[in-house]
């Protein structure tokens, strides 16, 4: 699957914008990370000679634009909406994502709504508010999280096509590496998780190859398998990292 | 020590800017990040109303900027310089960082060269070239190193002050976790917690010893070492527990 697939994924929110120019900038910065669906929640003007020529070449991405009335119109359809926060809005009661996990999270979510394989079904918004005042309320109500990019808290003030830029890039890192995962890795982050029964099995394993090898003493177990319990309990393992263990263990054991 | 001090050591250097406005953009990113110091090679136009206009309140930034005639006095004091490259540099003989490593390089080179504790001496510089044509080769050979923003091989065309952005974004983040990853260390002794070196001194082993057993295949390494990292990583291992999985490892090892 190109890159493409997954970027084309996440639509960039821009809401009310006043200055049409950033408008251009926003798409600009969206065309050089591989992302291309713009949906505008009544700008003030567009479309906008200032925005084409801040587009430069991406102005194919201000003639897709979407624009619509409002923020419930531009996420209907998408899983999962991410708000961008400034910093004064932490005293609310949200967790409040960085970037990076953000991009993460939004490649995670595109992936797994894709029932058949290629096929990807989901779609992540990420929301812009006003330049002045960010998003209100009712609209970070309509967010299922919030996203704050880490600035200087002398001087917090990011022009919207630069937190656009900086969302996207991270949204290129995240797709990359999530392409460049293996199968078995990717099957990782959407296998369940190991029961109880299975980990219980793996270190009895565990115990007899260190029984075997003399490192545990039955006779002085020093509580060895109790610390090791605890240890590989609370890692919240995954079957396939379970596997990989196994398989090292047996190969450890065939030496 | 503030992050402020760690970043007051980046120089960001802009060689023969075109357009006024982007050099104020540029002034403002910088800022938002917590850098503050800018160079100017022979700009176009300087000081220009439009670069104060884009700096909105950055306008400090601009009016500590230098403005000399050659990178060569631009770098005169700096320890290490990266260039900012486009992709079809990527043909010359360099290997080119991405802004992830170029930003944690910078503040590791910042850090070393701090003789006294708090006193840091290093600087690094950001170069970026031309707008329309980036760096000469002149100007190329007065890097130590060259940094590519990955971005959409369709439409590169990243704007300076959004490169400038994404560049003084990753810098701050490798200056904060540098500074969180100090303090870790100095409160290791009392939590007891292994730092990073120590993880990986213990991954550096299971490698060897996966691949003495002939699990891990150098040739096909199917991510086995990416996939142990993150599940150790995120374990949160007491020493007390490494010396285990440590001890555990040489036994298995002697079988």
């Amino acid at each position: 699957m190109p890159l493409r697939k997954l970027l084309e994924k996440i639509r960039i929110v821009l809401i009310h914008t006043s200055h049409p120019g950033n408008i251009g900038a926003a798409a600009r910065a969206m065309k050089t990370m591989g992302l291309s669906d713009l949906c505008l929640v009544n700008p003030k003007s567009f479309p906008d000679e200032q925005a084409n020529v801040m587009a430069s070449s991406a102005e194919d991405v201000l003639a897709h634009a979407q624009v619509v009335d409002t923020l419930e119109e531009a996420i209907a359809d998408c899983h999962w909406v991410f708000g961008s926060s400034a910093r004064h809005q932490r005293s609310l009661a949200w967790s409040l994502l960085e970037p990076r996990d953000c991009a993460q999270e939004s490649i995670r979510i595109i992936s797994q709504q894709g029932g058949q394989q290629g096929n990807l079904q989901g779609k992540v918004a990420l929301v812009f508010g006003r330049e002045s005042s960010g998003l209100t309320n009712e609209e970070l109500a309509l967010c299922n999280q919030l996203v704050h990019i880490p600035t200087n808290p002398d001087y917090s003030s990011l022009n919207i096509a630069s937190a656009v830029q900086i969302l996207a890039y991270e949204c290129r890192l995240a797709a990359r590496d999530w392409m460049a995962l293996d199968k078995s890795v990717l099957e990782d982050s959407t296998s369940e998780l190991v029961n109880a029964a299975e980990l219980e099995a793996y270190l009895n394993h565990l115990e007899k190859a260190m029984v075997r090898s003399g490192f545990l003493d039955p006779e002085k177990p020093r509580h060895l398998m109790a610390r090791l319990c605890r240890l590989y309990g609370r890692l919240g393992m995954t079957r396939s990292e379970l596997k990989l263990l196994r398989g090292m263990l047996v190969a450890f054991e065939k030496c």
